[in-house]
């Protein structure tokens, strides 16, 4: 069965109403017809998807006839959604649901428009990020690109180890390793990479400037490649020179928190369960106030997608899942440390995706 | 004047009923206040544009702080959107405008649910990207960032051209390019660097692939940096080993078309104008069908701003803009060929910012 299909299936029990689905969001675009490009809608009619049609515009006739798959692509002079609009009216179609999350107000109401006035009423169904839940079960085919994506990333960690010396600039690191990833065929990183290093290391998002590396202190590292449309993430923590005893101890409580975080990590678990035994590590060592953020989050197609990892979250994970495990602690000022792996949801557990070694590292 | 305070003024006109303006768009809210996190609400009282409060979370405790100009900092430990709307109650707010073209169908879902009901009738007031036609007029410190930008990206080309020869692939070009954009104080690109040749550059969006460089063949460069925040952008083509007469008169087209699209650019002038200006050459020369995209769009904090300039667009030219001219011509399996500049609009006329010398280059 294609993924347009699966999605039609499931939508046809969740929307009964609904007869068609519109999509527009580049990342669900390609995830169910292969297209890469930046403006496209797809329409598919729920009872017969195989008629699902791609609407994109001139900059893409090469491109969505080499691309598409599993849908006709139909190529439009002015405005996409009049295109959409006239198509749907044509078919019969009289409910069409729609991706809320991903549909701004003034775009629905362009939507609205492209619709006959008698029609209106009621044509557009709201859903919640329709294609967002089956997009969190990784088919084969995927693993094996987030995978591929993974073990790249640890080559570059492990290959820009050797070269991490107190003088050279956050961004000389950040672009030796995109230049890396690039030559290993990625088409770039997953987000912008993250090089902290001492009291920047206090930065959970600290993108990599022109400071230099100092003689004594963390350096943060948390990047990620993109690798056949699917991202990596990883972070790993090292430190420069001697570090102080309390440098230490906070590292290892870290390493604990992610490595329970990980341990927690099964089918049937919830997301809150996996935040809580990371973050309960922390909380026995005191530093649970300094980590700020969430545990995690899914990753594929985007860097942050469904499931998110944070206290309470009730979501249970299932096998297929692919998630970041990533505590961290922030001292501003002083210091920070975040350790993050990949894991996959299996069927028995879970499997590190990213298997670069995260034990204390002293440079 | 602050551009927050200049913001209130505008708005205070053009939407009489807002008491307030909620902002939750990244760009507009970097603009405004200076702050570069990822997750911000920026709710500016129209009456009182000095009480405006940045509202972000955890991660940003010290980012906010260093960054945020003219607005106070609060951090919120849960819903961004649950804080704002407890805090224009608070204050009496009881209209407040939001960005229609930025706030998702679910977003604005939200932050009706954030409201008390009883006054949740009529409290947001849709507007179409309340801050794009401010950000439009670029200052004399966004037009210094535009061209330190526009000169970075043209060193990088110099140097590149150098370096172009058959047998290397697309991607270590782009790699090259994008290493030594970091190495200048680059955060990175502005989009996706494109390195289309041969039979590829007729994809108007070909990014870099493992593909080598021809003997024979146009290579299309695109691609911008990002420095202090705002985006460069500019194509040139080349042609490496010996052209056709038909290459050589299609880029002289491509050219001349280019030309004579910077050359109408003054104040005054109408977008579609200039579209025309461009078009007709190619109309002439009986490559128009091959130009299948608009001729330009202004370029600041976002690669792409406003104004469009495509066929028939009214709106006019103001000093202060900052534009893209692009013509450009697909001959798909065949060709493609690109030239783009960077142009701002001056009280008298144009400067273009991009100053790589355009004519014919064989290699």
């Amino acid at each position: 069965m294609t993924r347009i299909q699966r999605l039609a299936l499931t939508l046809k029990r969740i929307s009964p109403t609904a007869q068609a689905i519109l999509l527009v969001y580049p990342p669900d675009v390609r995830y169910l017809t292969g297209f890469t490009g930046s403006n496209a809608a797809l329409v598919i009619p729920l009872a017969k998807p195989r008629d699902a049609v791609l609407f994109t515009d001139g900059r893409y006739i090469q491109q969505a006839k080499e691309e598409t798959k599993n849908a006709r692509v139909k190529i439009v002079e002015q405005s996409l959604i009049r295109a959409v609009g006239a198509w749907m009216e044509q078919r019969g179609i009289l409910r069409c649901a729609f991706d809320a999350e991903h549909t701004t107000v003034s775009a629905l109401d362009g939507m609205r428009q492209a619709i006959s006035g008698s029609q209106r009423r009621g044509f557009f169904i709201p859903l919640a990020s329709p294609v967002a839940r089956q997009r969190q079960i990784k088919d084969a085919d995927e693993i094996r690109c987030l995978q591929s994506a993974a073990d790249l990333g640890c080559t570059l960690f492990e290959n820009i180890l050797t070269t991490l010396e107190p003088g050279r600039k956050e961004v000389e690191i950040a672009a030796e390793m995109e230049l890396a990833a690039r030559r290993a065929g990625a088409d770039g990183m997953s987000f912008d990479t993250i090089v902290a290093s001492g009291a920047r290391s206090a930065l959970p998002h600290g993108r990599a400037t022109s400071q230099r590396l100092p003689r004594r202190g963390f350096v943060v590292l948390d990047f990620g490649v993109l690798l056949q449309g699917y991202c990596s993430d990883m972070t790993r923590t090292v430190h420069l020179g001697a570090a102080t005893n309390a440098e230490r101890a906070a590292y290892d409580a870290v390493l604990e928190a992610q490595m329970a975080g990980v341990e927690a990590v099964r089918p049937g678990a919830t997301c809150g369960e996996v935040d809580e035994a990371a973050r309960s590590v922390l909380r026995r060592a005191k530093l649970a106030q300094h980590f700020t953020h969430s545990t995690g989050h899914g990753v594929g197609l985007e860097i942050h997608e469904g499931p998110r990892l944070a206290a309470a979250q009730k979501q249970t994970l299932e096998p297929g899942m692919v998630i970041t495990v990533e505590p961290g602690i922030y001292l501003p000022k002083q210091f920070g440390i975040r350790i993050e792996d990949m894991v996959l949801v299996t069927e028995r557990g879970r499997k590190i995706l990213t298997r670069s070694p995260k034990a204390w590292v002293e440079l």
